[in-house]
């Protein structure tokens, strides 16, 4: 009797970078095996890359509705358990909601939706459906980020009162100062990269990574965007002011003409007693600031760490993991949730994490549009 | 013919940090000789300190104003020629104002005034005087921030369009928490400390860091504090929205709660060709960000710096200079504009800078007083 | 037709460590599918473990002699194409030395064997065998290790002059200094670890490290190794001082009682033009120094990186590769070279490199017990 | 009654870097005036600099003989209390030798001679003095450095059994590789520079951080040396087997052709408990490693410190002093020897430590010239 969860792929063929670090990820840990799949649009092409990755093809299915189709038909035992969506944004959520309405596992890559109207759809449907529902933070994964949530859970830095998060990158830099470059870059296109760019695709990563570590919520937004030309539609730039309880507050900050950064995803976390600090480029090393003793410097793999921190460990200290290793500690935690096995809390990012997301980028939208003016979030 | 600048001091005396920091600067180059003083409010304090350095005790006075008159009475080639101030804030206005309006050079720390108003009237004064007048924003006489702002000017990074700077310190944390012990803090007083604490104090660097190194001016700012408790009336924490000019925006974040943060003043500015970063803990590493190149790490006294950044260098590369030879840099440039000698555009901090930066600290306060709203500088 | 290659596991069951690298390096590019194991000494064992990683039991044999006998009688198109041992040392050779007897490629985890001698018996048998034989020294897949080694093949740093490399642990602190636990350990009994404790374990892997990335040979060596206390009969710490060529010198350092040090394998690089600095624990940040320019800071995924370091990278700049993924770069060289496809020179250790390594730990054995005396290479 | 102790300084003036350093760290807590000086072999060339730093011109003498013979004349409470020697080296030793006969206190450059003879014969003359000789290892004046010597001390390390120094530069790489202009450098003319270059120039200064910081005695060393070319005499480049104990063992690297090195000396230190890390180039920051607890990083000027780490910190936390503030600590512990005011052990480098010095230099010359063999030091 196999134990491997059968899963399914939505997209991801090709070069695509995102269907790499999914397919890595699903392998890690012995968890997965790949037995049914769309790639890719084109038949034609979809099953040139199972048979290129060996995946047996009597599975590959010429769309999506096909493929929900005829699983439906296998018996249960056969069918496929969980299917990961690594698709265009915009088709997140009608493929989550058949998924999940036909009662299969999901995996989805983020933004969960392209509005928040949906993602309450989808948390709906979820709801109803008993199944699991994972979102693809992927930063969540790391064993330093896991052991920030449970160190402060522990009371390690006492009461929390400032945070400040960001993730800068340049990429956009390259083609945004040509008028007639930036004309053709997708990311721009507000029809096709959705109402908000910085602070939708990468920002929302920040906002996510401060509500999974402290515990707290964000409650209300202040947001000013930079569109760089008067000619582009899409927020390049933005900062946010937040506030998460009374007396706490911070911001995030977003930037994708931050030239030079690659993929700056950072983390200050300051509390009474003790701080923290986390960079993604450097991700295993949580630096710990107090204002009385030494600066700490925790790694993983260690017996210090917690319990969380050392379930997405697999080799000793020193031996450094990085993001399929990140991402293989969401898929492991989705496999344990999906064989019904226990799991903590904070082994993967959940359907309300979507929708907090979508939330959040949709106030910060409507903060910026409206003035620089405070808007809650639900 | 002694070729030493007479120095006069008033404050500094005893134990005075900041007293140790101008002192020791002043000595560094070779440049001041302390001639007269008021080193502390009590004369026999005054007198003791001056025996404990080895000043002697003839020209030190028992007042400012007995100082003033006393020294007029002296021919110009005895007379104090410049008068370095670094009493409590409130002294600074009237202090600089008389010395400016008797003729007298002035080096004076900031914030240069307490009001706007002061320090406009300070502006005119100066004006009038013909005399030299240096403000003490230390962190301006590190030679990889003057290398910055020559490269800048020389087009390093192309066009700017965003600058992010914070100022976090966590001394204040353990000293907020207990509702006893805040009452006793002079910092958070507003009688003693004036309008504004983290902005007032830290703040206003990371402003004048970001005027200085760019050549930007910040024309308006959006504010929101943090208090912490509802009975703290001083700000201990905030974050500042700038827009510099059209598509050129930005932040300035202050704490004095960021817990176990010591002294950390940074500055990020990204601009189309290439991006900053620098750190003044770490300030002879200055690092140079690019979306198509190698990151790369700038050091002093390298044949490939500015010119100005090596006049602030006194040691072949990895010596690492601090924080007395910064600002003994803005001693150096006092002295040769003092004694009328060339000097660079950037060797220190001006009365403009003061005016400024008071400017600043007024219109964060009043952005956030006014709900977080835009305040524009004049 | 199935494309993946068919793959036999030796040893790697359970928890060990080194089982779960190589499986995930296996699975990470979809090259390889395990067909075939002995996973365990214990046929229940590793009946179980097949099971618990969904591999098919039919082809989990009792032991080694079986597995190769039974294979050979499966027609080609079925039978195992490489066998990757990871069994304790001392069976590397055995292993290894039917295999390619028998036509397998292997793949084998150092150290290759545990005598020179017998290293240069497999190294017949592999000429004979005209099969590939790759030597899994971890550290070369790692890009930026990579990118030193084209970079200096390039001339980028001029004649070299002087390498420094360095393998740190602390691992066997904690259990050395009470006389009865170190009794225990098999690391330090010669029977089950061979000549050589640290040198044999880790200072191998700089010694590799050095050849690999500058080209050049290590000629000869002198050697002094720490014991720490009389009754411990293998070396824990030992320096090497080098010598490669006319008035090229340098050292390697090894120790595992470098109390805190984690995985510290480091290189220094200096040439007449330039010099590399390069940390096992920062894998992705290669550091490149110059006595007249700005010291550089080179990252995987690049336009400017090297060919066979993109080779070795999957994701865009700044998203943190590590350990697993080293590994995996060099089961994709081996891929290539098992399906007769074209790969570049330094893709992965061969035999050469292998035998080598059995030299350099003789040597260095042979020179601390000849009282420190210069030992040549072959 | 002036305070300050009457100084005299020997060479230094011109563009002399030594000569900078020297002078403000004398100026630094206020201790030191300058009285008297030959500042350079040309009389003229000595008093254009005496105005120039505005010294008094009435006791600049045309040379040392004249120098000490004019101020025995002179009654003790006006003559020179202490000469500083920044002369060449070969000069260090009958300076050094006359003002200590003639009942003068010394402070002194290193190396304190040029032979192990002559340190003895000094040590002699010292012992008979009864005045204090200082010898300025500059490096030992930083107070994280000093952390290290009393926490080692108390115990904090537990029992060392490896150090790790090393001193990096790269200056000689560019003025070397050329047949006629390596010709021309004085450092590399055995007659001008002495027996050793990168270790009696630097690589000493590595030897007495590990002897100052762990109160252990290196008693013997092995010594291999590079000196590139055939036709250059002086190690440019060397490394150093060390044994301080039983089963203490170690390695000094020098070299001044670690290309793009500026002035990397580097301290590890490993002790059953834990471990120390320090880097001159970032002397603010001292890292504490160990194999069960997070890494901890040290600061100066925290409650924290040790008391002998306080004496050498002026500023609060994250206020980075540098090379000026740690010779001025010495400097600063020189003056309390030379009142007579109690001091701490290791404020100031001894007699002692230039002996050691010299006997050190000298044992790693035979050994590498006696072909690496074991040279027991004194």
């Amino acid at each position: 009797m196999p134990k491997k969860i059968r899963l399914g792929i939505l997209g991801g063929g090709g070069d695509s970078l995102i269907g790499v670090l999914h397919r890595v990820a699903s392998h890690i840990n012995d968890n997965y095996q790949i037995v049914s799949a769309v790639f890719n649009p084109d038949f034609e092409q979809s099953l040139a890359f199972a048979r290129q990755i060996d995946v047996p093809t009597n599975r590959i299915y010429k769309d999506f509705d096909t493929m929900v189709e005829e699983e439906m038909k296998l018996p249960p035992e056969q069918r496929v358990q969980v299917c990961s969506i690594q698709t265009p944004n915009f088709l997140h959520f009608p493929m989550a909601k058949k998924l999940l309405d036909n009662g299969f596992h999901v995996i989805c890559e983020k933004p969960m939706t392209t509005t928040l109207q949906e993602a309450k759809i989808l948390q709906e449907a979820h709801r109803k459906s008993g199944t699991v529902f994972v979102l693809t933070h992927t930063y969540t994964g790391y064993p330093m980020v896991r052991e920030m949530r449970e160190m402060i859970k522990a009371g390690a830095l006492g009461k929390i009162h400032k945070v400040d998060a960001s993730y800068y990158q340049g990429w956009i830099n390259p083609v945004i100062h040509d008028p007639e470059v930036r004309k053709t870059v997708w990311r721009l296109d507000p029809k096709k990269a959705g109402i908000s760019s910085c602070m939708g695709d990468i920002g929302v990563h920040a906002f996510n990574l401060i509500e999974y570590t402290t515990g707290l919520k964000i409650n209300s937004v202040l947001c000013d965007f930079n569109y760089l030309y008067d000619d582009n539609q899409m927020d390049v730039d933005g900062t946010v002011l937040i506030r998460m309880g009374k007396h706490i507050k911070g911001l995030i900050r977003s930037s994708q003409v931050a030239t030079g950064e690659e993929n700056a995803l950072t983390i200050n976390i300051y509390g009474e007693k003790a701080g923290f600090r986390w960079e993604q480029e450097n991700p295993n090393f949580l630096y710990m600031t107090s204002d009385t003793e030494a600066l700490k410097v925790l790694k993983p793999g260690h017996s210090y760490n917690s319990k969380l921190s050392l379930a997405g460990t697999k080799l000793p200290p020193g031996h450094p993991e990085g993001i399929f290793d990140s991402m293989a500690n969401i898929y492991l935690g989705a496999a344990r949730a999906i064989r019904g096995e226990e799991y903590n809390d904070g082994e993967f990012p959940t359907m309300l994490d979507g929708v907090r997301g979508m939330n959040f980028i949709e106030a910060t939208v409507n903060s910026h549009k409206g003035g620089n003016i405070w808007v809650d979030l639900e």
